[in-house]
C-alpha cells in the first residue's frame, strides 16, 4: 500500500509552531502519512482565499488523499466540526463555508466530530481536527469519528457575473503573489469575438498565453486553475491597475 | 521500524538555500527520515523566539524524534555544539540558551561534538549538527558523537511574574502572527476571582475561548501552549495594545 | 532501494497553491518520492538569484536526486523545455539560463519536453515540468522522456573580477537574509597579503569566522557556498553599507 498522503491548508503561517504542533499530531496518529502543505499563509480569517485555493487544488492529489483545512475564525465558538468524504478524498475543518467549492454533492455524507474535552479551546486545528484527519488517513471509517451531521453546511456565497447592456461583468477573485488577477469568469463566458476591458482599458479578445503580447503587455487569458486571469507580462496586474479582489471585469458582447 | 523523525527550527529564513543544504545533510545521512520545519523564521540570532516555539513543541512529537535546533549567532566562536536526550527525544545545536525550555532534568547527559575540520566556520547547521541529527536519527549512540560535556549548559534567564502590592504582574514573552500576546502567566497564577488588566484597560476574569467575548473583544485565556495569552476575537491585540514583547500584564488579585 | 528524492526551485511563493499543485503533480506519478523545497521566494523572474541557489545546493543532495528548477518568466513564449543528468544527478526545467551553473560540462545530454496537449499555457511547472521530474525519479530514462536537444543551451553571462590598477574588483551576486554580501570573488583571488575594501572602508585580510572580529565588525571570509562573503558579526552588511547586489568589492593586492 502506498503512504497516504494528508495536505494541510491554514492561515497559521510558518513563523509559530502552530504549523509543527498540528504535524506532531498527524504523525503521531499516523506515522506513515506523507504531508504536502498547501499553505498556511492564508491571510487570517480570509476563508474566500482559502475556499479558493483549496477548491482548485484538492482534485489534482491522488485519490484517498485527506485534506486537512483549518481557516477557523470561530474557534471557541459553537461552529461545528466536521468530516466528509467525497469523490474519493477525505475533507477535515470547520463548518464555515471553507469546503463551498468542494460540497458540490448534496448526497455527501457528513459527520460532526466531537470535541475531546482536553482540546485546547483555541487550537483545534491541533487537538480536534488533525487526530480526526490523521485517523482517515491511517483508514479508519468515517461513520467512526463523529455523529451523522443533519444541518446543512455552511456555504460562502458568490456574486456571479452579471449582464449590463451588451457586456458582461465579472470581479476579481484572487490575487496571486505575481499580481495576477483571477475572475469569477469562465472561458465559456468570453467567446472568440469578445473584447475584454478593464479599468476603461480594453485588453482585446481572450489570449492563450504570455506570448501573445509584447513584455509589459496585459493580457487575459484561460488560468491554470480554469477561470480567465488578467496578468501583465513580465509585470503584475494587480499594481499596474492598483486592483484587487472586487475589482471589476467588462466582457463586452457587442 | 517506523520512519525516523527530524525536526528542524533555525533563523535561517525559507529564501535562501541553507535550510535546503542541511536537509540535503541530514537526508545524505538518515535517507529513511521524515524532516518536520518547526519554524525557519525565528528572527535572526533571537534566542527566546525559539526557546519559546522550541518548550512548546518538542513534546508534541512521539518518543525517540530528534530535534536540530540552530539559531546559532556564535557559530564561529568557542561557543559548545551540543547533543543531548531527555525524556526519550534527542536534541542537537548550540550551547547558547536555546534548550533552556529542555534542559529542566540535571541528569541529563550532555556530548560536546568535535567540528571536522571541514566544516564551514560559518555553517555548522549545515556541517555539524545536521550530521550529528542524521546520526542519532539512524541509531548512533549519543556517545558516539562526541566526549561528555562537563559544564553547565548555557540557560536563558527569565523574569518571573512578582507583587506589586495586591496585584501579580507579568509579561508578554512572544506574539504570534495573529498579533496574540503569550504571557509567563500560568493559569494557577489567576484565581477565579481575578481581574486582568493590560495597558489600563480591565480585560475582566480569565475566559475559556474566544466565544466567550463579543467580535473585537479583548480577552485573556489560557493559551495552547499552557500560558496566559491576550487576545482579540477575530482582531489582533498586539495592534490594539501597541504591545510586544516585554509588555506588561496586571493581575489583580483584591 | 532508497526512496528516490525531488528538490524543488521555484518563484511561486508559498502563499498561493501552485507549489501544492505541482506536488499533487510529482506524488500522484511518483508516490514514493521524497519532496525537498531549496526555496520557492525566488524573487519573481529572478534568473541569477535561482542560479546562485541552484548551483550552490544541487551537488549536497545525493547521487540519483531529480531537481526540478521552475523560474520560467517565458512560459508560453517558445524557450525549450529541458531535461539532462550531470554528475549523477538529474535536472528539469526551462531553457532560460537557470543552469548555467550546472552545465558545465559540455558533453552533458540533453532532452527537449514535448509539451502536452492539455498542459495549461502559463503552468507548465504542474503540467509538464513536474510529470517528467516525477517520470526521472521513477525510473524512466531520459531519452523516453523527449528528442535530444540539438541547440546550446541559454547560459547567463557572468561578470568576472577585473583588476584596476593593483587591485581586483570583485562584486556582490547575492544578499542573504542575514544581509551577508556573497561576492564573485573566490578565496584564491585573495592572497593572505592582500586587504579588502568596500564602499572606501578597509575591513582588513579574509577572516576565517565571525569570532575573528567583535561584535558589529565587518569581515571577508570564505563564505559556505565557496566565495568570499562580506558579513557584520550579528548584523548585516547589507544595510550597514546600504550595499546589494552589483556592490562593488575591492582586493588591494599591493
Amino acid at each position: 500500500m502506498s503512504r497516504p498522503l494528508i495536505t494541510l491548508l491554514t492561515d497559521f503561517g510558518t513563523a509559530d509552531s502552530y504549523v509543527a504542533e498540528v504535524k506532531a499530531a498527524l504523525l503521531r496518529a499516523a506515522p506513515q502519512a506523507t504531508l504536502v502543505d498547501l499553505t498556511h499563509a492564508v491571510p487570517p480569517g480570509d476563508l474566500r482565499a482559502a475556499a479558493y485555493l483549496l477548491g482548485r487544488t484538492w482534485h489534482r492529489f491522488p485519490e484517498g488523499t485527506v485534506h486537512l483545512a483549518v481557516v477557523d475564525p470561530g474557534v471557541g465558538t459553537p461552529r461545528a466540526a466536521l468530516a466528509f468524504g467525497t469523490a474519493g478524498h477525505w475533507f477535515v475543518g470547520p463548518d464555515n463555508g471553507l469546503f463551498t467549492p468542494v460540497l458540490r454533492d448534496a448526497a455527501v455524507e457528513i459527520v460532526t466530530l466531537a470535541i475531546p474535552p482536553t482540546a485546547a479551546p483555541t487550537f483545534h486545528g491541533r487537538d480536534l481536527f488533525a487526530p480526526a484527519a490523521a485517523a482517515l488517513a491511517s483508514g479508519t471509517a468515517l461513520q467512526a469519528l463523529g455523529q451523522p451531521f443533519l444541518g446543512i453546511p455552511h456555504r460562502l456565497s458568490y456574486r456571479d457575473p452579471h449582464y449590463e447592456g451588451k457586456s458582461l461583468v465579472g470581479e476579481v477573485v484572487y490575487v496571486d503573489r505575481f499580481g495576477t488577477l483571477v475572475t469569477n469568469l469562465t472561458p465559456e463566458m468570453v467567446p472568440d469575438y469578445a473584447v475584454i476591458e478593464i479599468e476603461g482599458l480594453d485588453i482585446g479578445p481572450l489570449r492563450r498565453t504570455f506570448g501573445d503580447v509584447p513584455t509589459g503587455g496585459l493580457l487575459a487569458y484561460l488560468g491554470s486553475g480554469g477561470q480567465v486571469e488578467i496578468a501583465v507580462r513580465d509585470g503584475s496586474a494587480a499594481r499596474r491597475l492598483g486592483m484587487g479582489v472586487g475589482g471589476r471585469i467588462r466582457v463586452r458582447l457587442g
